[in-house]
């Protein structure tokens, strides 16, 4: 998907949201447990009730490798029926990945050739080496971690050096020599507020993926004062407290009704910006 | 397993290898092929065949996701085989894990408690509370990654503050109050020659385990010189020069023999510090 079939999708859909898949099987409604594949058939249910309101999904592979042998079949199921039934959704991995080159070049094929996704997160600690082998894979993308959403993020993405430069803007910067924004987003906490600020001036035309609102805390309202651009620029991810709003039968349904919710809230914010 | 069983360990079998099992499907000699679980079979021969010369094996998950669905259960298998036949061998899953609190710790029962293996990779990037979830493991170890072996390293890691104080020695120095030398080790690119004495001054007695001799060109002697401490504090790995060494149906036999000429040279180098 190019960024603007992502940018014509936000607009249609009047959303950026990103619904994120960390589906828990310890937190399922009972009465999926009695199906054959539960955590396959919560995501269904998720993913049938809350498309019309998002425009990407984004399974995280620990709650997958969690399951143990059937990990990778579940995951790859969940990306499977996405994408056969709902060919405009952006689907991320999210799995942080990084090594060196030969290695990187492993978990790219698992994650682009087997599975299909359109994008991995990847973390930038080992350097271009680690990062460049995802970028082989027409029409795929990168989402380097720049600026966590976790308390932990200011323990060393925040560390400055002599001129100041903090280590996150150090990423940004010196990944734009790696691709451009038409392969490359950044993850960028929306509990980080202002810092979007000073993000856009080095990253201006390019897409953050931005966790942390909902149960994390985040604005919507600041990551968009500070972070849209003329294209959105934004996906802003909610896992817990859209897919886990309801242990009921009717979880689905709750979890709809709250994906809906923050649609609204995002059109407004579209509005506001004249998008 | 305990610092000081690693140590006694390595002064009885004089040795402080550790075998690199980044077994790749594509790599494989041709006779395996037939067998029902072509890379159990590799493994288990390179197991068997290396285990007198070595103390630590390492399969890298990278190359376990690439078999797809069958991966983790391959991983498994050959972490149950070295249990179970060679349970003085301390295994490391080189995984390179991460995330927010919450989905760490689903990666840290992932690999402590179903595939119950010594030691798993962190990567620090995200700071504190992304790995301490993997530090709630009794008996378990936490490896962070600190300066590693690829060219990609000098892209962030070697970053220095106002102060001049460096991000890998950063992370040093602030991992350490998160645990102590019983449970948390760093790892080191043997590429990285005389920072290993720097790196001394900050982690005197933690484990360093320390790819990056044969294929990738560190020197084993220079990390001995600059790395080595009292308790050898050293744990080297090697993959492909190892495993890849033969591929005819001697594999396992020439294996053997480059893993011995390695610990022959370990002997010597534990011998010149008095160890």
């Amino acid at each position: 998907m190019t960024r603007q079939e992502i940018f014509e999708n936000i607009r249609r859909k009047r959303s950026f949201l990103c619904v994120g898949l960390d589906t828990d099987v310890r937190k399922l409604p009972e009465h999926l447990l009695e199906e054959s594949d539960p955590v396959f058939s919560f995501n269904k249910a998720i993913v049938d009730a809350t498309a019309p309101f998002c425009i990407a999904y984004k399974p995280n592979l620990a709650f997958y490798e969690s399951l143990g042998t059937k990990g990778w079949e579940v995951f790859l199921r969940t990306v499977r029926y996405i994408r056969q039934n709902y060919p405009d959704q952006f689907i991320i991995a999210d799995a942080k990945r990084g090594d060196i080159g030969n290695t990187s070049a492993l978990y790219a094929r698992s994650f682009f050739d087997e599975a299909d996704v359109d994008a991995v997160t990847v973390n930038p600690y080992m350097g271009e080496d680690s990062v460049t082998p995802f970028l082989g894979y027409e029409g795929k993308w990168v989402i380097v971690l720049a600026l966590t959403s976790n308390k932990g993020s200011h323990d060393f993405q925040l560390m400055a050096d002599a001129q100041g430069e903090r280590l996150f803007e150090k990423v940004l910067r010196r990944s734009q020599g790696w691709a451009d924004e038409e392969r490359m987003m950044y993850v960028v906490g929306a509990t980080q507020g202002q810092a979007f600020e000073g993000i856009r001036k080095i990253v201006s035309r390019h897409f953050l993926l931005v966790p942390g609102i909902g149960a994390q805390g985040g604005s919507l309202e600041e990551v968009c004062r500070y972070g849209m651009n003329s294209e959105c620029g934004l996906i802003v991810n909610s896992s817990r407290a859209i897919i886990y709003a309801d242990h009921s039968e009717r979880f689905a349904e709750v979890a709809a009704e709250k994906a809906r919710e923050v649609q609204q809230q995002m059109n407004e914010q579209l509005a506001r910006y004249g998008l």
